[in-house]
């Protein structure tokens, strides 16, 4: 499909469901909120739903509050659907058996594992963020571009491309970026929303897994670990740890960081990360995988003997 | 002077010495790198000077190791000087007597206190960054620009922007990163060495830091503290312990970050941060300045006593 053949397949709906993937990022709710307002600015009737609850941290995206986490599609009228940033419609976990009730699934994504699993597919895997595409049909078919949805897009692709500081961010992504600027986004606002603001429990927690920093200088690994414990003493949640596991690994002359968190059920989950070895292979060995600089696994065991068995393979893998 | 200006200029000189300021940032060091590389493919004789050191974070930006920290001026020929990024002559220290020997001087620089001090002025507050003035007098006088300057200049114009964060970060400064990831520069790399790598020393030291934190939710005032002993004892330099105010007011619903470093001499350097306040008026009141959102001031007095004095003046100037 090409970006122009949209606006004819457009013209046969009133009634528009947007999807995005479970744990949802800046992109897939960038990318729903930006499309979502430029389909009712042509007069659609359009839902947003993602299988999960929008991160708080998205408010001040313009829109926040239309997501819904029940799909309750429109009985009345044919549905059009677009499923935004989902390599495959498994992304949308519980939502995926009722796109039987959707007349036609456009899928829209930039993942180089997508599965062209919709009716329509406008898979772009050179852009940074499904958001560049979203920026593309929005030209292509010279919708409006207000700031509102600028906001969006920008939001989206800072947040796919770590603001612009990934692989992935290309020229293109930079001069949508300036056009996006332009249209009266303040680069500040999102970046503080993003990647600035930190919970309390994120910088407790952090000063804990901190104590428990070791390096092993010889093998350019360094580790940190949890106990759910010390979690729940804070009263705070797992998803406060990601990210941790890159302060070990963003050591100088480290290669290699690991994070053990330590389950009450006695499994334990492993995060690797590199700067230039394959730790996808290393996570295999126990049944994990990943991508080569960023992966995971789970152990079963006790903490130590988990940690140390861990530790083998990683240096014997080097 | 404008940009044109500059060819007829470079054509009476053969030897030319560039200036930077001191404790150079990556915009004055990836602008000195840039620029002498363009001088040097015209053929001229260049130097680099600055008074301070080059942090070896910067060793992967081509010419790093031309800088020079004593300034030699050529005896025998008439000498052209640049000077980057400074706002005025001050911030060359002890070159600035040594600049009589220079027959003229162009002042290249983006800070709005710029004393226009140089023979020739080219100062535009609009830039982000000294770099993106550099990138437009080498595109205007149609200079080469190849990748080891598109490297430089976009180090720089990462570095003073935080990574395309800042207020300063423009339509202009995305499209000129755009022409420059064309010309090779990788982003990853560039980010990698300027945002991502951590010393072992600044994680430990974090951690001290972390364990001082405390926090008044009703005033919106976070804050952590850390004795000169303590550095000492990592046998770290205090140049760690930068950045580590943000964490204190990068937390969610607090208004101002607060470090107070107290020196082995009775002194404490207060380090001040807001989202939303002026912290420069706080810190006047100790004699220091800075903006509204990043200011510092040093009070004499014991640890705790310049604690309480220091948080009493914040919480009443709220």
């Amino acid at each position: 499909m090409k970006e122009q053949d949209l606006f004819p397949l457009l013209e046969g709906y009133n009634n528009i469901s947007i999807f995005t993937h479970v744990r949802p990022d800046g992109d897939a709710i960038g990318s729903s909120l930006a499309w979502a307002k430029a389909l009712i600015m042509l007069g659609k009737n359009v839902e947003i739903y993602c299988p999960d609850v929008i991160p708080e941290r998205y408010s001040f995206l313009p829109g926040y509050e239309r997501f819904q986490d029940q799909f309750l599609p429109h009985k009345k009228e044919k549905l059009l659907a677009f499923v935004l940033d989902c390599s495959d419609l498994a992304r949308l976990e519980y939502m995926e058996s009722q796109m039987s009730q959707v007349e036609k699934i456009v899928n829209i994504d930039h993942h180089i594992t997508n599965e062209c699993f919709g009716d329509h597919n406008l898979v772009k895997t050179s852009a940074a963020a499904t958001a560049e595409i979203i920026f593309q049909l929005i030209q292509e078919n010279n919708l409006e571009l207000d700031q509102e949805i600028s906001l969006s897009l920008y939001a989206a692709i800072s947040s796919d491309t770590g603001s612009f500081r990934y692989k992935n961010t290309t020229p293109q992504t930079m001069r949508i970026a300036a056009l996006l600027l332009e249209n009266g986004v303040n680069p500040y606002l999102v970046s503080e929303k993003l990647f600035d603001e930190l919970s309390l429990n994120k910088l407790l927690l952090l000063r804990e897994a901190l104590y428990t920093l070791k390096v092993d200088e010889k093998h350019q690994v360094a580790w940190m670990s949890m106990k759910e414990s010390t979690v729940r003493k804070y009263n705070a949640s797992p998803a406060e740890l990601e990210g941790f596991v890159n302060y070990a690994k963003n050591i100088k002359n480290m290669d290699i960081g690991v994070f053990f968190y330590h389950g009450n059920d006695g499994e334990t989950k492993v995060g690797l990360r590199s700067k230039n070895s394959d730790v996808a292979r290393m996570a295999s060995y126990f049944g994990g995988g990943g991508h080569p600089l960023a992966a995971g696994c789970t152990v079963k065991g006790r903490a130590g003997q988990v940690e140390k068995k861990v530790l083998k393979i990683i240096r014997e893998a080097l």
